[in-house]
């Protein structure tokens, strides 16, 4: 039971994907796939046509019917709410757009003090569609948990820094090592957001949530705790009043997973260059796991994704909780149906 | 002294890098930079101009310069080969061309068994612009040694199969896992050739050489071991009788580091993900490091770059080899000053 009400159907509680988080015994494990609501469905890119991201992400009823196909077509144990790093941001009036083949592209990129002035606290009301839509999702779920869905204040900043996406991260990295004060408040300020975007999506009905630090991988593991940590601390203590489990992931990332979990998830990400239980590890107990086959290896033979579906269920065998996930988001020229057929595979070769 | 006699100026061989490479007591912790030779200098954007890439790899007079330019500029502690990961398979006749501000670009991927007969064999003939260019270097290097250079087995397999550069290596996967055998037969055959051409460089008269897995981070351990590992061991082996250091380099191989050294490397290089006191413990003993200084510091200020060199000076202090280098190439837009200010202090730091 959470420590703070809010709607919920009761079989959800129940769910093998709530199970999991809380490291309980599941009649089978539990699947979803990172970006499952997206590109490689053919049922998504219709309903998109002709509708820029930024907008779809603010269409309560095109965020629902997005974030029900991959539930709808794979049978996944799982919805997770259809969105965008950035949506907050843009919520708040930052001047950015989601560019087709480039990304989030912010027109004024943050790098003084002034700049911080333009990012300010995010209220339920400048995301009323999210609440909306959580609140139609959930009446269409019945069973099947939602996972709220935020960016972390690391991979916010460098898009915030940068001005858009980047490969090596120079700008932010620069204002990190070179203004350690300036570069705290900014995290700060951002996890504030974050938390206050994850907190609408909960109290609308999300059942867990998941923090995604995308370029978080950049950062040695004493920067990660020196200049990041403490923010994305502050987000997760933020929702952990609401009792939902907190998911935590980020990309090349096998450096941070133990400070990850330190950080306040209750379940840690992990892309796919690290097995299961070596994760484990690094994680150290009292958590549990999500992840992690390659999500190229969808582009081989049905036989090959088996065999290395089992070596991922095989290196799991010993966690407490798991979470079947790819090890990164699907692939945009994935063919849907190796995503339904590794759904059912996992789920028969877990069912106890 | 080399086990297969080659031309070699006898100062050469007490410099300090090679003395670090052999792990023995030197004089300072000796200094060189990934991509020292490029895009970050005035005088390199000069004498490239109007020339595109892959024919300023075949061209001795310009190899020769570039490839000093740092050493003039920084007083760096050794040149590296100025070439490209692909310049031995178009020497070998591979439809291939580097397009400015995308990479390498394959005319037609290779991703059948046909597709193989169109890697034949390198011989010195081939690249007699690469003899010709190292003769010249090694003259005026004088005790400065010269780092040959090529890529490794994988990451030119990935080249050749995607048809250029990826994120995702899809195809590259696809194929390593959907048809193992025919991606063993491809990756044996660009060993053979990566080693032909290292041969040829040191013959010439390169002291060292580096094989660059730039990719190679993108897969898990396991897989390293089974699909790639043979190739890039046959690589070490056939260079193995010359006698000279043998360094091995990839991006976000934090998880790899113990394989790539057991493949068959004297030194080990390291991306600035993982603090050298850890790579160490993974790498185990006989072997020297080379890193691992974020190359993104270098746009911060001079404070922050000393601060974050002595966090990698001291993780280095209980190394037996170390060679001081950044975890990854020089960002086309560093400063140069920085770079110059950087080799510098590394050597006023650790003057013994």
């Amino acid at each position: 039971m959470s420590a703070i009400d809010k709607p919920e159907n009761p079989a959800v509680a129940e769910s093998a994907f709530l199970k999991a988080c809380r490291r309980e015994p599941v009649p089978h494990t539990p699947v979803w796939f990172m970006r499952q609501a997206g590109r490689s469905l053919p049922e998504y890119l219709k309903v998109r046509e002709g509708i820029p991201m930024l907008e779809s992400c603010m269409r309560p009823e095109l965020v629902t019917e997005i974030t029900l196909q991959p539930v709808r077509r794979h049978g996944v144990d799982a919805a997770i709410y259809f969105s965008d790093i950035v949506v907050p941001l843009k919520a708040i009036g930052v001047d950015l757009d989601i560019k087709p083949g480039v990304g989030p592209v912010v027109e004024q990129p943050i790098r003084s003090r002034a700049d911080l002035e333009r990012l300010r606290d995010l209220t339920p009301e400048d995301v009323s569609y999210v609440t909306e839509a959580i609140r139609m999702l959930t009446a269409e779920l019945g069973a099947t948990p939602l996972i709220g869905f935020a960016g972390a204040p690391f991979t916010l900043a460098s898009y915030l820094v940068e001005g858009g996406p980047s490969k090596n991260h120079e700008h932010t990295k620069a204002l990190m090592y070179g203004d350690p004060e300036l570069w705290a408040d900014l995290l700060d300020r951002l996890a504030d957001i974050t938390a206050a975007f994850l907190k609408v999506q909960i109290e609308a009905g999300a059942s867990a949530v998941q923090l995604f630090d995308s370029w978080v991988g950049a950062l040695a593991p004493a920067d990660y705790r020196r200049s990041v940590m403490p923010a994305s601390t502050k987000v997760f203590e933020a929702v952990a009043p609401y009792g939902v489990p907190r998911i935590h992931f980020g990309v090349g990332t096998g450096e941070l997973l133990g400070l990850m979990g330190e950080a306040g998830a209750d379940v840690v990400g992990v892309d796919w260059r690290v097995p299961l239980d070596e994760a484990v590890r690094r994680v150290g107990p009292g958590k549990a796991l999500q992840g992690n086959l390659d999500p190229a290896v969808l582009f081989s033979s049905r036989e090959a994704v088996e065999a290395k579906t089992r070596e991922v269920l095989d290196a799991a065998s010993g966690l407490e909780g798991h979470i079947f996930n790819l090890g990164h988001g699907v692939l945009p020229t994935t063919d849907p149906g190796a995503l339904t057929r590794l759904t059912e595979y996992v789920h028969e070769q877990t069912a106890r």
